[in-house]
């Protein structure tokens, strides 16, 4: 089996080499885990250059040295610039194309490594070449991530328990996140969402002091970290019965979310869910309410480069990981979202997320 | 009071508008929420540009187009990449130097920007004018910042009560993430570092399964968020006496620490407090085991950018917030750190964090 590195390079024709810069903590590049499989570290400020032929330089500060090592590659220790400089040069001499994943690193570090090492190389796009490498995952990435969808789905079972009138939108998402940790998540995937009434007709609200009504929906969006990697789910509730209209925007979004899991498979384009998917709420009288895409890449980062939109050019493939989320919007009124993480299988898809999808009053 | 924006642009002469572009989800510019200073939202793919005048055009698809409506500026809605195209044209049209955030901005979004505009400006770093203007807090910003110390002094208090032997840093990490978000935390400052025994040497050690055996030090080093705002502090305690070295460590690292905060005042060099406590700790048998800088800025972000290092031209003002954090690393015996989140005033500065800093031995 190749390794991840020469995966990355076999998916780059054409590159002499890719870096992988990490950045300070809010800017962590994945790739570099991805790539190196250390057992802890930070990795701040430190560089990977994968070659042709698949090795690759593991460039890092004398602070993490000890978690490099129990990574693959070989490792380069700097000191200082000087150091770094030396080893730069040394890692990409004579390379003509050099690949940098450009959506995930710092302007500064890929004008600033150029710099460093004085050499004339041209700066290529290798963010197809990452995310093609990702998006395909191993089985242990897959167990990885069924653990982490298995931790949510237990909390998505619970949500019934946690709901009251009254209850703020922020007690309930501490609640969930202090649960996820409890039965064994390591660290958020994003922050939770919870948005109740009006608030959940916007899709990246931040929860905050609203409590809940009677008739409100309750939305609820989160997922943890399970050996660094995420799961995402999305469960839609009431308490007490809602009006008519979010009642049936329910119905349709549940359709919606099976027409385009009825789509999902290994050789399917990933724009045939969401077209699936947006037919039956265009369809409806919700028309136009569906305002954002059917499904993204989930891995090692929430959203990955897999893009399930009606204008996406991508195949699916067996061992990809995506989510199926469609939703209905109504200003002022409320939304409804349903959203599981999924499994392409070569015959369909596995959902990986588990919690009951029928309309839940409380 | 001059606002956020006019003091961004009084701190950058020359240029003519300064970009903050936030990408996805992992590439999140706080400079963003610090402008913009909305109740909610997220704000992936959105953008500020501040005008000489210190006005600014608040550029955000139409997911985010009720939350940036909470906050300062010009709102103006995209809903595909054409109208970005035109609303970006319009924003920056005659500008001859347009700054950015280089370190926290990818390099597929300034090149994607300039590219967009088809306009000829120069690409200018404007690091250092965003890095002044965040760096002197308000009040608001301090008691922000005092609420998230405040919930993590309360979990040091308690880590003697966490600890025995055969817990694991991973059990330790948990309990301590899950108390700060009871207490009031929302979201981690960072992700908690519990390092037992040798492991406390390594000083970005990533928890794992290590259980705590009598001897070893336990280095805790966390913090939460509150409002945005972050938290940063170290208590290194012992499980039944250490050998010898490391109480003797723990000696010098305490004077260390004390040497450095009696540096820290509104007009001293950055430098003076990191030269003060590497003197301590160079002038004892533990020289050249101080292998980090002193402190840094913290603020939004954990890590912000005010050097306290010996190599540092910066000077403090009143209104910083920065961290005081010698340590003693002893590779394969275990290390000790000390560290708080501290307010620059007048005439020296406050602890705003508050734990036993004396050796404690559980």
């Amino acid at each position: 089996m190749a390794s991840r590195a020469e995966r990355l390079m076999a998916n780059a024709p054409g590159m002499d080499a890719i870096v992988i810069a990490n950045g300070g903590e809010s800017f962590i590049d994945s790739t570099y885990r991805y790539l190196l499989e250390p057992s802890g570290g930070v990795f701040e400020d430190c560089y990977i250059v994968v070659k042709k032929d698949g090795t690759q330089d593991v460039i890092v500060n004398v602070l993490e040295e000890e978690s490099a090592r129990t990574g693959r590659g070989d490792v380069r220790v700097f000191h200082d610039r000087a150091e770094l400089e030396s080893i730069l040069k040394d890692s990409l001499k004579g390379c003509g194309k050099v690949g940098f994943n450009i959506d995930s690193v710092p302007y500064s570090t890929v004008t600033g490594i150029k710099k460093l090492t004085g050499y004339d190389y041209e700066i290529v796009d290798a963010r197809k070449a990452v995310a093609d490498t990702v998006a395909v995952k191993d089985s242990r990435e897959i167990e990885a991530i069924r653990k982490a969808c298995g931790i949510s789905s237990q909390v998505a079972r619970e949500l019934p328990d946690y709901l009251s009138e009254g209850v703020s939108e922020t007690e309930v998402a501490t609640r969930m996140e202090m649960r996820m940790q409890e039965l064994g998540g390591r660290g958020l995937a994003f922050d939770t969402i919870a948005a109740f009434g009006p608030n959940s007709s916007m899709p990246h609200y931040s929860s905050a002091g609203y409590r809940l009504k009677r008739g409100d929906a309750a939305l609820f969006d989160f997922g943890c970290k399970w050996g660094g990697y995420c799961s995402d789910l999305t469960r839609t509730l009431f308490l007490g019965r809602p009006r008519a209209e979010l009642e049936r925007a329910y119905e349709v979004v549940r359709e919606a979310q099976q027409a385009g899991l009825d789509a999902y498979r290994d050789g399917a384009a990933a724009k045939d869910a969401d077209v699936a998917a947006r037919a039956v709420i265009d369809g409806s009288e919700f028309k136009g309410r569906f305002i954002h895409s059917f499904g993204h890449g989930i891995g090692m980062d929430v959203h990955q480069p897999i893009h399930v939109s009606y204008r996406s050019e991508q195949v699916l493939r067996a061992g990809n990981v995506v989510s199926a989320e469609p939703g209905i919007y109504l200003p002022g009124i409320g939304g409804i979202r349903i959203e599981d993480t999924v499994l392409i299988t070569e015959d369909g898809c596995e959902r990986l997320t588990d919690f009951p999808h029928e309309m839940t009053v409380v």
